[in-house]
């Protein structure tokens, strides 16, 4: 950038900071920003600051909230026998959208995976065995493994389902098989094999 | 988002107003900053708000800076007999990188395009006038249109070449032809066939 500017340069670094944009795309933002009405950069400035500000997370089920507890935690229309374990507070706004779970969560922040060195105490798994521990308010009865069918979701599959079957707990996976609407041909031979293994009485 | 936050909300918005970046794209970065040290979305909060009070046009070539008048413009070593017309500053750091041209340079901020309701008047052609008119500080030579080879690029330089005529000016334009380290049977027709337009001796 031949040191046409110190500000925009470090714009670029915040926004090649960012995953998945390279520094031509940072570049190609940061001039879009230079083109932007001053009131609204600085919107854009304040909600950054602002969500750091205010986001948390939820102190039962750790997806992220404005609040102690999240509304789904604190709703009484959810079932609270039902946990549903997923990686990412991402993975709770898709299943939301199905409209089918009427359970709560339970939000892990990460998935086991040795190979980038992260283990059981780096994700939130304390937090949901405390959940279901002494103090199972929520007599919960089922914890549905909703996580990745990657080799990562599958070890931390394994270890969850090592961990609580002390608990004499019903612990499900969701289903891997065929994606709706596409083609069988397509499937790799483990997702239709999976897919065989996981029929359903029609 | 299921009234999660408002903060995550209005961030995930701000983010979504960026070229090319989608709601679900927007959603992940502000995922992303959600994780990210206090101090880390801070510098970037504030780097936005820099780039905004910081960044300007210059006052001669119209290119961004955070002076009075650019460094390119400034530079004693830079030959004032040449201009180079491109239609945005991302424009000059692409010809720059390639340290071959020596000249200055003049950014129109946009090229010509009534689909989009863009007329001469809503980019920086005054400006270039100015600089050719009566006060010809740099006694200008040669105009080298270095506009993409799209329809609006084609307007433009056909709008600046009748406009600049009177003056007398050497106009060039840079070459269209087969890109280095393509394949000449992948390239479309009209490209071949002003490739061959412009063959040079060898």
């Amino acid at each position: 950038m031949m040191n046409i500017s110190n500000a925009l340069e470090n714009l670029v670094d915040e926004f090649s900071r960012l995953p998945q944009i390279g520094r031509k795309t940072a570049l190609r933002l940061a001039m879009y920003i230079t083109r932007q009405p001053a009131e609204d950069v600085e919107r854009f400035s304040r909600a950054l600051s602002e969500v750091k500000a205010r986001i948390r997370f939820c102190s039962v089920c750790c997806n992220i909230t404005e609040d102690e507890v999240c509304m789904i935690c604190r709703s009484g229309s959810r079932k609270g026998n039902q946990i549903c374990v997923v990686e990412e507070p991402q993975d709770v706004f898709a299943i939301e959208k199905t409209n089918e779970y009427k359970g709560k969560y339970h939000v892990l922040h990460g998935i086991i995976s040795p190979l980038d060195g992260i283990g059981p105490n780096d994700i939130r798994i304390k937090e949901l065995l405390a959940r279901l521990g002494s103090n199972n308010g929520d007599n919960v009865e089922e914890l549905i493994l909703a996580l990745n069918p990657t080799v990562e979701g599958e070890t931390t599959i394994l270890y969850l389902s090592k961990l609580l079957k002390p608990l004499d707990l019903k612990i499900t996976r969701i289903a891997r098989g065929i994606p709706v609407g596409s083609d069988l041909e397509f499937a790799d031979e483990v997702t239709l094999a999976k897919a065989f293994e996981g029929r359903i009485l029609i």
